[in-house]
């Protein structure tokens, strides 16, 4: 591949272009944001032009979506007109289903493989991307059929993002959403629930509060801007999660004086070191 | 005072300690706790002598008790034919309405005042103690009567508090328990019951999991021995907390695709910002 546009140059997409480069890259990035994003990004060097959107579809050999879910969604509609046959769709959303499936009725020209990198910061922006943004993180990606990764600039994008330090992790659509409804999605409305809850209550009584009520709040800074396009495309598996979670609630607190609650505590204290264990060996 | 008795020389006895050490305190600090223990405290410097029970009560101005609940509960029980009349006995449980009860029932020669730091690490023990645990921290104490601030002792524990750092809030044991139910109790069983959910259901897909998840399962490391006495010993407070969170994430739930959601998300983002702004401003 030799063209690649970056649609949306925000943190994640930004962070990408950088990691392109910085792992060798030494064909043309272009840019597709707006104005003031453009003007931030090229500050930044994480892009060599700026181009209208069928302009920079027309020529690329990879287009990669890092917009908004809903952006991406839109975008996808408008590709098939101006895309080369040779070319490579690929998304960085949190959400997979929606996206593939969309793809797959309106974008024929052209092969799409949705990705979903397990990166991030808490500021956002293209002045906050980071060509190590991937470094040592599982890069998800979602075939609808193997030859989905055969296509040369599939096999290429793939070992850029080796060579970014990215971890590519093939699965489904499907499976990509239901996982990530227990790892990401629950933990964020848990959060907001509690902030919400644990908030009200100590509001007549701010210092009444330690360090566990600070960790436990910090989800609920998270922007409802990137979080509407996640429930709206996931909800069916956030509310499956969240049935759980009422449920395992319900059962810690029957058992707040009984001796269930030692074994509750147990096996939850060895998943957590389970899902650490498996952090520090990455 | 001139003689204080710290019974359970762990991380919170011990800081006490050195805290008090560190202030300028030129008394004797008997420690009294299991042999293991005094043999740390001692290489450690928290300690000038180690003693046991009966004779180190008989002797101290100052008992600090800073065992387990269980066994702060015990030890009240005991204390009654040894202490001083002009003793003062305080503790550093983080629940104080049963430990108040106890020593309003069982200790009547000597005042007893309730007391928490809100203060502690990720590491238990001596090893862990830290003359700077309290500072900046809130220490809450909760007197019966007002007069319980008054003794002779009292004045010079809290103004002993207050060199070591800590900020010292008088309020009542029962609304304390009531709100760190919300600031602490349940934050520490949402993050077991998260844990448990998100844990099982991503066992099979360990690489499918972001930062988010790490942060919340964090407190599902923490040791079922120091949470058992707290549950049983603040159990309507949990369950009232338990079941209005349980009821928020029901509210949550009805409104994943609508417009509800999005002042949730910003009530909630607020509420969290007045978290930090408070964490900061101190």
């Amino acid at each position: 591949m030799e063209t690649v546009a970056v649609f949306g140059v925000g943190l994640i997409g930004g962070s990408f272009a950088l990691a392109l480069r910085k792992a060798g890259f030494r064909g043309r990035i272009i840019g597709v944001s707006s104005p003031s994003t453009l003007a931030a990004a090229q500050r930044a060097g994480a892009i060599d032009e700026a181009l209208d959107a069928e302009t920079a579809a027309r020529q690329a050999d990879l287009i990669y979506l890092a917009q908004p879910i809903a952006r991406i969604l839109d975008t996808i509609g408008q590709l098939e007109s101006w895309v080369r046959s040779t070319a490579l769709v690929t998304d960085a959303g949190s959400t997979k289903v929606a996206i593939v499936r969309r793809a797959h009725i309106m974008l024929r020209r052209c092969p799409f493989l949705g990705g979903h990198p397990l990166a991030g910061k808490e500021s956002r922006g293209v002045e906050s991307a980071d060509a190590d943004l991937f470094r040592g993180r599982t890069y998800v990606l979602t075939p609808q059929h193997p030859s989905d990764l055969e296509s040369p600039v599939a096999v290429d994008f793939i070992e850029w993002l080796r060579r970014a330090g990215a971890e590519p992790l093939i699965t489904t659509a499907q499976r990509h959403d239901e996982v990530v409804a227990y790892t990401s999605h629950l933990p964020q409305l848990a959060s907001t629930a509690l902030t919400l809850v644990a908030g009200r209550n100590q509001r007549a009584h701010t210092q009444l509060r330690g360090p566990a009520l600070v960790d436990s709040t910090r989800l609920a800074l998270s922007p409802f801007a990137i979080w509407r396009d996640i429930l709206l495309t996931n909800r069916e598996q956030i509310d499956r999660a969240l049935g759980e979670y009422i449920e395992q609630l319900e059962e810690l607190r029957a058992s707040i004086a009984s001796r269930e609650m030692e074994e509750h505590f147990l096996e939850a204290a060895s998943l957590a070191r389970t899902i650490r264990q498996t952090d520090e060996s990455r």
